[in-house]
């Protein structure tokens, strides 16, 4: 069942006061992607590049996620803290409001939340707190999107409660054979080129081909890759050229997702 | 002119983690107050916590306040620190934004925003400060109450652009002849009595002794008192008992400002 | 084998800013301890309150111990931070150099390291942050002493290289059957009079019951009991008088350790 | 009186995490300096990044030197936060013991501490906070250079109770008819064959020209750029270059301050 359409997300506004990462402009990427994954002060960002990320996103006519992470500036968010179900969850409402607020300020509502790095990997295995999580938005963001993993808790808890999902191919990342990426803290210069060709397949085929060498399915409304990925203009500017090459459109979620 | 209506606001949610300050547990002043500035992370509070006193908040019908303060922990938001006013106000439309996200998830709304401490100090005498917060508050709370002191830039800005405020009386802290309060990091345990009097006479008269032994005109529609100040809840029992037998009736901000 | 001397420690300095936690003053336990455990700043503890406290542990003649902890003040150092055994490390080793130069200001010198909390937990059960840790104390610190558990990775790593180290026994924690305390966020209230026995029967026959009823040994040069624990000061009192009773004394250790 | 033999000092270290400022990397700057400021992890540096820094500084020949800064991560320790002396040094003895214990470990001792930033300014208006932080290096680091403006109270204060010192000259700061460095939070990317002549002619003649365009005296010993400045590199071997080409040696402080 080949993708006609597809979003790309991107979490943007990772840096941090006057710090950077990765090689890339947010702004060079807002004109290449569908939706923005905002980090939200915990693992990366601050209120000043918060509201000029949003506000650039909003220009764009991108749409407006909140990227909670775990509190952990020095690991990126990419360190697991072992937290309770309920403290995780608290600190992505406090993320979440803080996003949405700078959404308002600049005329845009809320499209979708994506938790970030440790804490996405978290959630896709501990239903506890995916089952809270999705509770929370069910509550205050009954139309915005949870981003997740297909086969994922948080998929599960979004299912069972009839919260809008929408499930993820990560470009640049590996797949275990559960359907997992494989998570790791740093990725390094990835070859654009095989990027493409892995996202093209999965789009076309819906096949995966994993670390330990064996095709796996795996179904997706939007394409991910990070910001802080080397290369990571590179990385989008090809995967779209070879999109667009096989007849595949990029849009907007609220055109995908129905 | 006297009052006959009051409202009395508190600083509330002002633990971190397992630590706590002064000697009063905020369930005990929830059902002595009408208004709560609820502190929102950077000077105290975390998102555990911030949930629990919206909620308890909420139960108590006490309106509900964003209380965002400078970002230190350290310090309690009572050491000013340099940044500019876009800074400044970015940092406030982080912290109201995780407030509105709480209240939102308990069912409430935002009634009002009361800038802490140092914050607050700065707002008052930094007009373009000021006026870039209310322009804030205009954009995505036209309807929420900023509180301030009579004669501070806050006021003044407010005014202007007409969104609707509410000068506060401190009935814990000392006036200057300039109507200010006498801003301090510590003050003690202040006698509950003397604050009983001065607030009533401030209730009756529109009158407050400033340090200096001048008496000065201070207008105001709301009460406030510290929950860190030691002996917090004396204070506030001491201080409805005696305005309740002048005849002075507590009431949340909306029966008081039209 | 019974004990005739015995250290006693205490994690102090577990303030920050104008916030405290349990209902002890550490004023009040200085005098009742050989050892003080003293917070570093990243579980807890600020350097005015490092200086303050690091003053009146030499005055009183208390050992001076760094008491790191994984950076996590909302957690209190009780939530697990997955980092890499050389991350670790290095976070101890910026917190024992900020003990050490406070009490270098006070014309004192490091006595011992103990890990605080979450971080102790693990560096019991990870061979290699043991080794790490207890290589850079060879370097660094020759001298100190290494507070541990019997039978954990640290007590392995520090006799490996022969790194001083002092065994401890748990006065306010339960014990399961491996010899490991049963680690939790939080332990309520305990009963000082059945503390003090356990520490007796410790101190007499070493042995204690787990909490699955069985007896184990539990070989120790010092006992540990926490400050934040509610009515510390009870418990220490309680102890002290059962040891003296007993004729066990209360002892720096440079007297119990040779 | 022209110099003969000078140091060159640079602020290291300041990045954070994976975050980088500025566009030159540390190892190219270690071989073009004789002193390393090394950022202590309150305005910029984590332990990881400060275990490697110092290393990295021992290995090529580098004095090290604590660079203590504003606990303000965000702001860069750019914003003056309005602490109490004794608080500042508080948290400057925090940050000189981190430093002192990294380079322990890596078999150097301190040879100089410089506050960063806003809090180095604010030191060379405040005599309260020179004087108590100056008390503090006689009573622990005796022998440890205190790096400052010639004529700020950070100067006046060293020199009253013999503390060693060294003044600095501004290679990429601008200099106001006090003699002082007008401050500012970001410099953009000054021409380095500017700054070269700058501080040649600073050298010899002793002499720099204002804002104002006024000539002023200014007495040093070392030559101080900033890792942050855009074109670090560009600046440092422009200096280096020109001040050889006049004869002038860089050298160790030890070399020149007797």
């Amino acid at each position: 069942m080949a993708l006609e359409i597809v979003d790309i997300n991107c979490d943007l506004g990772e840096a941090f006061g006057r710090w950077r990462v990765g090689d890339t402009e947010d702004s060079a990427l807002m004109g290449l992607i569908s939706s923005a994954n905002i980090a939200a002060g915990f693992h990366a960002g601050d209120p000043n590049l918060m509201d000029n990320t949003v506000r650039v996103a909003v220009e764009h006519g991108v749409g407006i996620g909140a990227h909670p992470g775990y509190n952990d500036l020095q690991g990126f968010g990419r360190r697991k803290i072992n937290g309770t179900a309920r403290e995780l969850v608290n600190d992505i409402v406090y993320q979440v409001g803080a996003i949405r607020e700078f959404a308002r300020r600049h005329g845009a509502s809320l499209q979708h939340v994506k938790p970030h790095g440790a804490l996405y990997m978290e959630m896709a295995v501990n239903p506890e707190f995916a089952q809270l999580f999705v509770q929370y938005m069910r509550t205050v963001a009954p139309n915005a999107y949870v981003f997740c993993m297909a086969g994922s808790a948080t998929e599960t808890a979004a299912l069972e409660v009839g919260q809008p999902l929408v499930r993820e191919f990560y470009a640049d990342r590996d797949y275990d054979e559960s359907g997992s990426i494989v998570f790791t803290r740093d990725v390094g210069r990835p070859d654009p080129m095989a990027i493409a060709r892995k996202v093209v397949r999965a789009c076309k085929d819906g096949l995966v081909t994993t670390v330990s060498g064996k095709d796996i399915e795996v179904p997706f409304e939007s394409i991910c890759f990070h910001s802080d990925t080397l290369g990571a203009l590179d990385i989008v500017r090809n995967m779209r050229e070879a999109l667009i090459a096989e007849g595949i459109r990029i849009a907007p979620i609220s055109e995908i997702v129905r």
